[in-house]
């Protein structure tokens, strides 16, 4: 096959399709000695290799063929059980298996609500940053973003309130458990306060909730969805709290909200692999998850402490940041006249990768804010790497 | 979460969107006791069980956390070379590794096409009949379909010339090798002839090959894409040829264009599964690949002449059906006034399931016909299937 490409008619929604920097960054300097703080990549040594060894032994000898057959569009009867009974009810949300399907990645999810609900001129309301990478998914069906502000407690019910005026969004789509990319936490009163508006705007919620095992002090509230099941998707992935690696996450909701997914997802990817499905409800089953996320979380706490001390050492005073107590990620806010990818310009070479605020705020509002992530370094390059950010900004000033 | 359910806005899109009569039926019948001629599945005993497990294992040792940590949108690099060489260049394709996009599963390359070409308005020429995952796939895009009158060699050349007269199909989807759902294999001829329609019309090609490799009697001709590489998009999958469970499959075409279809995917999904790409990169690369196929070859050959056989001792002479070659599928034509749904209706409650014609055919043109699958049951029970099949025919004639 050649290289000699000829023209090709694309579809009007690939022009409004916004590029992962992210992504993007990940392929520029991959294979290549970068400090990243620009993904969302757990620690490569805190994953459960030999659990996942002795699982994928386990459910071969078991299941036989079973294991690498087509599964069902909804995904493995068994996974379903234990998403709904290890992973949800721990967070305050009953459902039963039927109500849960399994998708290839929360990424998924996203792009299943998106074809189910959106089309052009459809309303998204989100944080005011929020998560790039579901501004992506939904961008594909071409709908109009309605940002929402926040404050340390979570997004603000007012502004939520208004938003839209009396054309009401088609969902509300938010982070509350330790947000991407700003790493905050609702408060367990703002989370009533916001529960009250939705429902007195009868607005459908898809609650994200990629980081909610991964709190580092206290607990967060119950999800937002607990109060207020008949009107709310819910979303969660293995990626944060098993591996990256199997590409397994899922979508909850009312069962006839669903069906409609369901029937999405049957014509974008026919099922998620069953092979992948039966090794994460074995290590569900079987690994005791109690004690892997103590790991996790003692690990990432120190993670997230060492990158707020590198902050407060390094960084100028006019700089803000959060100060996460889960997740994965810390807000880093410049002074309003920088562009954090001027920024990024100047630390790439120097090996220092970050994701620039501007993809996070549909409405451009976060040019001089950067998402740093502490998950992935060690504490020693982390010191070294937000010393060299830091050196980076004093310059620009 | 209670299934008190709340109304929920739907995009237009859900309306046009068929629903899979395959799946569906694979929901209804799965668990029980079905001789199940619907879907497309591999016998599970010929699943390489043991080869699966020594490559998980070599995988999890050599690489690590890697194996388990997120994959770039693109694909493991090795494993996309190994498409390109080992499967690729064996039916006279020759692309390299970067040209190959890794899918999660070939579904997932159809959704993408969509998703990049498609859009209200856009037309789509296909077989008729077609594959009916792909009819799915693409009408989320909400296209119109030109359906293309085929022989038992294939497309008909002067059908293509014509078809969508002066407004140009967007591409022309096609599964030359021992097509779904007819099984036929486009002859040597009608392959030239073919490409030349196309090359006169630069119109794109989709050439879905999933079947390739499962020849039963002489090989097919060389792609059509390799006489045609610069305006030719190749899909193929491991799902027919090692295992559906790994959800692997692969679109490879001109550079740019594939870069298109990875933006797209970077929206959809971010990336396939790391952990299932290396060990199916493994598998290629240690299993004894041709000897494996000629043990699928041998035993599905087998089970083709056992349905063959068996249609010809029972179903009445009004009844036409094809003779493949190779693939998992014979398409079986009933008298024009049959609709092959009702014989559905009759046969499921006594244990026979099929996919009958209706979906294959966007125009409706094959409702008197039924796929039927020879690749999950064994000799015996299709034998017994297919003498259900004929009485419940005869009985309606």
């Amino acid at each position: 096959m050649t290289n000699h490409d000829c023209q090709l008619t694309l579809a009007r929604r690939m022009g409004t399709l916004p590029s992962s920097c992210v992504r993007e960054l990940m392929r520029a300097t991959g294979g290549r000695d970068v400090i990243s703080f620009a993904g969302g990549l757990p620690r490569p040594d805190l994953l459960p290799l030999d659990a996942v060894r002795a699982a994928t032994d386990r459910v071969l000898t078991r299941e036989g063929g079973e294991a690498l057959q087509y599964s069902s569009t909804e995904g493995e009867p068994a996974l379903r059980s234990l998403i709904a009974e290890r992973l949800l009810a721990p967070r305050g949300l009953r459902v039963a298996p039927e109500q849960v399907l399994v998708t290839t990645g929360s990424q998924q999810g996203l792009n299943l609500l998106g074809k189910v609900l959106l089309e052009p001129g459809a309303r998204v309301a989100l944080e005011n940053p929020s998560y790039l990478a579901a501004i992506q998914a939904f961008s594909l069906y071409e709908p109009d973003y309605l940002p929402v502000a926040m404050d340390d407690d979570g997004v603000l019910p007012d502004a939520l309130e208004q938003c839209g005026g009396t054309r009401a969004p088609n969902f509300f789509y938010a982070i509350p458990d330790f947000q991407n990319p700003t790493g905050r936490v609702y408060s367990r009163r703002r989370r009533e306060a916001v529960v009250e508006v939705l429902a007195r705007r009868r607005l459908p919620l898809v609650e994200d909730a990629p980081y909610s095992h991964l709190a580092y002090g206290e607990e967060p509230g119950p999800m937002l969805a607990s109060a207020y099941p008949e009107r709310s998707f819910v979303m969660g992935t293995v990626s944060k709290i098993l591996a990256p690696g199997f590409r397994i996450g899922w979508v909850a909701g009312p069962a006839r909200w669903i069906e409609q997914l369901v029937r999405a997802k049957q014509a974008t990817d026919l099922c998620t692999g069953a092979f992948a499905q039966r090794i994460v409800a074995e290590l569900l089953r079987e690994l005791d998850l109690p004690a892997h996320l103590a790991r996790l979380r003692a690990a990432y706490r120190q993670q997230c402490d060492a990158m707020l001390a590198a902050l407060a050492a390094h960084l100028p005073g006019e700089a803000t940041w959060t100060r996460p107590t889960g997740g994965m990620f810390v807000w880093l806010t410049l002074p309003r006249h920088l562009d954090a990818r001027e920024v990024l310009n100047r630390t790439l070479p120097r090996g220092v990768a970050f994701a620039p605020g501007e993809s996070f705020s549909p409405d451009g509002s976060s040019r001089h804010a950067l998402r740093l992530n502490f998950t992935n370094a060690t504490a020693a390059d982390i010191e070294r790497g937000i010393a060299i950010l830091a050196e980076e900004v004093k310059r620009l000033l």
